[in-house]
């Protein structure tokens, strides 16, 4: 391994010049851990194609010598999913060299960009031709499109406009035995058989590597209504959503936030304060948007509000009277995770059930949760209209130094089987990567996890793509 | 073979009744040939199961003992897709018993329908709940989920909704190994590997047999705009649609027609007389809709019209000013290839190519096809606004007996070639099946055709689904 390791190292820079393969250490180590520190791994270099063809060329001559890759963008996986094997076996393969917005056509509404473009950046560029790329997250500095096709990646704006999935009008991909697939011409209907494309994402660079994306884009949002309301459980919340979406489609962003998330948030992090002046069980900010100029969203989720306060399904509410004020309430929102970290130690559980038993399943799993892990406290926020919360299990204040490594994976265990007992997902948007790999094998249906190694199997027989992480 | 399909059929019967596995050939006869007798194969039996677990008993049954099975559902392929192969070595597994709406709630906007469900079913179901299921075409009299979901079907209201992709939120599949694949919760978010859902969209049933599927419904629509306008060419019919869509999100319709199209429906079908009173070389056919009864699109699309004739876009238009009038605009539509049956032999070719290209496409392939085929008309007709257009070849009126036996190979190369040449799909809304299996081997890219075998083979070892379809 390692004589054929360095014989790509060598074959690579010959061929594609220094910067395409780095072996200097202080380049490698920022790209050996993830990013929260949970994993660490070894590798004795970073490949670091600048073209398709470069990629594709690398790939191959990895497949001949055997030589594992491990695809990394921004190296913002929540599951470990960019962080090579601790023994060294395999490469890093970096695509942020490929940073390039191939083209962008605001009458067609696509972009297509390469595999290493940062999410922020896109957001900008087709702000600059007056269209929007409507998924967003909290990693959007970071974060890059390959990754984002790669773990099907979901965020904030996925009730009005989908995850990657419905985001992609196609891919272009090196397969693992190195030839490339291009679906980027971005046909709106093509049946010529099972999609690569679609098998692309969420594959979490197992089945070949993302090179670039055709990705389509919204109208900008000339306006928008950002609001908060105080609820008295997840039940009226989802019912406070059913509301508005009867009698209005924009609503595009509705994210549910405990109580005690808030209380977190007002404690920890400077600046914060609860946007409603009496106290409330639970939360939900709201944002619904206008892609025309003429059409003013606030007084709109003004009236909606109004009413859902006369129907009982809120208890109070504000929208906030300008962009500084709505800002203010994503901020809340985006700083729910670091109050969490800053209030001790925590397991983070990214799930899904059914949108309609959400409500019930919540109230029960934090019941079930705390009882059977005495001084935790269960706590969730996230995206209830896609039916996918962050449920996160605190260790409570008395918890003593190794909680995390003590409690974590029993824990885990219990809300991945009160998860897959509801019919739901034990990764709603975060991926398996190497994190979730032996629950996934514990949990799927045997005829599933069979069906997705004789896929990885048929598709990279030598097992060079990713290794360790999904079913690799 | 013989004796393994024998063995089959008795089992079949011995375990779920006669009524599971027909053998009396007048009930086998009318499955035996594709609705449009291009096709005809043969078999011994219909296999019927009327459950999921009858259809993975009689799977798993199949594969031990080899016999190939042929999914059924209304026999509306334009591909030859449900045709048993000629040499009787398969067996037909038909899926109309199991037509059971399984749930609809209008709240979560979905419906979980089994695989033999009729389209105008569903549609009527989902009515009387005040909810729509956007997607039709014209064989929804019989054509079922199972086939939609199996060729990724497309229709005329793609624009807005998508393709059968977009509309799928989960499927139950038997895989060829007998197991149950359960998708029907209809998580929106579920990240836990390669998705098998979107694998066996499209896969025309040589991945394994879809029973049933979750649906997304939309609203019911309140009110519709239906209308006509004459363009000169396609590139403007495009800008047309463009500049409505800068305008209002409401257009879910926009069908293009060609001039002599029209014409050959007013002379052959009784009843139909043009929308317009001048002669134009193309028309549009435009549905606008609204899902509240508050708002009517009638005034919306008049002005968009309106404004279109002056900025030189259009030559001549007409907003039906009834419902009677709605349906007999779109009566021409639908009536066009019977026209073009009464009008002589033709070739039809169901192609893609990226949208922004297809005005400049259809003016040069006409040529090139006429060029090259002296005598024959090239038209077309179809969903615009998609890149999808029905290019079809008539064969002229000198034409002899055996036209298309004769000619029809060719011009299917000659078109195919074009559209690769353009970025196109051989294929975009009607898949591969029997008809196109030798186009797609001659003209997919050796990389993309090798990771489908793969696939197949991965997946489908022993070879029994839908033998001779697609790359199986």
């Amino acid at each position: 391994m390692t004589d054929a390791a360095d014989r790509l190292i060598r074959d690579v820079q010959e061929r594609f010049g220094p910067k395409a393969a780095l072996t200097d250490r202080a380049a490698l180590e920022p790209w050996l851990t993830d990013w929260r520190g949970r994993f660490r791994g070894e590798a004795r270099a970073i490949l670091s194609p600048a073209s398709t063809e470069e990629v594709a060329a690398m790939v191959h001559l990895a497949g001949r010598l055997g030589v594992p890759l491990v695809p990394q963008g921004g190296n913002t996986s929540m599951v470990g999913g960019a962080t090579p094997p601790a023994d060294g076996s395999a490469l890093l393969f970096s695509l942020r060299r490929m940073n390039r917005l191939r083209a962008i056509d605001a009458d067609a509404n696509l972009a297509v960009a390469e595999a290493g473009v940062i999410l922020a950046d896109l957001h900008d560029r087709a702000a600059a031709v007056g269209r929007r790329f409507p998924l967003t997250l909290g990693a959007r500095g970071s974060c890059t499109i390959g990754g984002l096709v790669s773990t099907n990646a979901g965020g904030t704006q996925v009730l009005r406009f989908g995850t990657m999935r419905a985001l992609v009008a196609g891919l272009e991909v090196v397969l693992p035995d190195g030839a490339v697939h291009n679906g980027l011409s971005g046909l709106k209907k093509d049946n010529r058989g099972y999609s690569i494309d679609q098998l692309l994402i969420g594959a979490e660079g197992t089945l070949g590597i993302v090179t670039a994306a055709a990705l389509r884009l919204v109208p900008a949002v000339q306006r928008r209504a950002v609001a908060w309301a105080g609820v008295a459980d997840p039940g009226a919340a989802l019912k406070l959503l059913r509301h508005m979406e009867e009698r209005t489609d924009r609503v595009e962003g509705f994210e549910l936030i405990s109580g005690d998330g808030l209380a977190l948030a007002v404690d920890h992090i400077p600046g914060i304060r609860s946007p409603l002046n009496g106290r409330h069980a639970w939360h939900v900010l709201i944002e619904a948007t206008s892609a025309t100029a003429d059409f003013d969203p606030v007084p709109m989720v003004q009236d909606l509000l109004g009413d859902a306060i006369e129907a009982g399904l809120v208890e109070d509410a504000t929208v906030a009277a300008s962009e500084a004020q709505a800002a203010a309430l994503w901020r809340i929102r985006d700083s729910l995770s670091e109050a969490e970290r800053a209030e001790g130690p925590s397991t983070a559980h990214d799930i899904s059930v059914p949108v309609a038993d959400m409500p019930r399943f919540l109230i029960e799993a934090k019941a079930a949760v705390e009882a059977a892990f005495p001084g935790t406290v269960a706590s969730a926020f996230g995206h209830l209209g896609d039916g996918n919360l962050h449920f996160h299990v605190r260790a409570g204040r008395q918890a003593r130094e190794g909680w995390t490594a003590r409690e974590g994976p029993g824990i885990e265990r219990f809300v991945d089987d009160l998860v897959t007992q509801a019919g739901g997902s034990i990764s709603a948007e975060h991926g398996i990567g190497q994190m979730k790999r032996a629950e996934l094998a514990r949990l799927a249906p045997p005829g599933d996890l069979a069906a997705l190694c004789a896929i990885k199997a048929a598709l990279d027989p030598r097992g060079i793509m990713n290794p360790g992480k999904l079913v690799g």
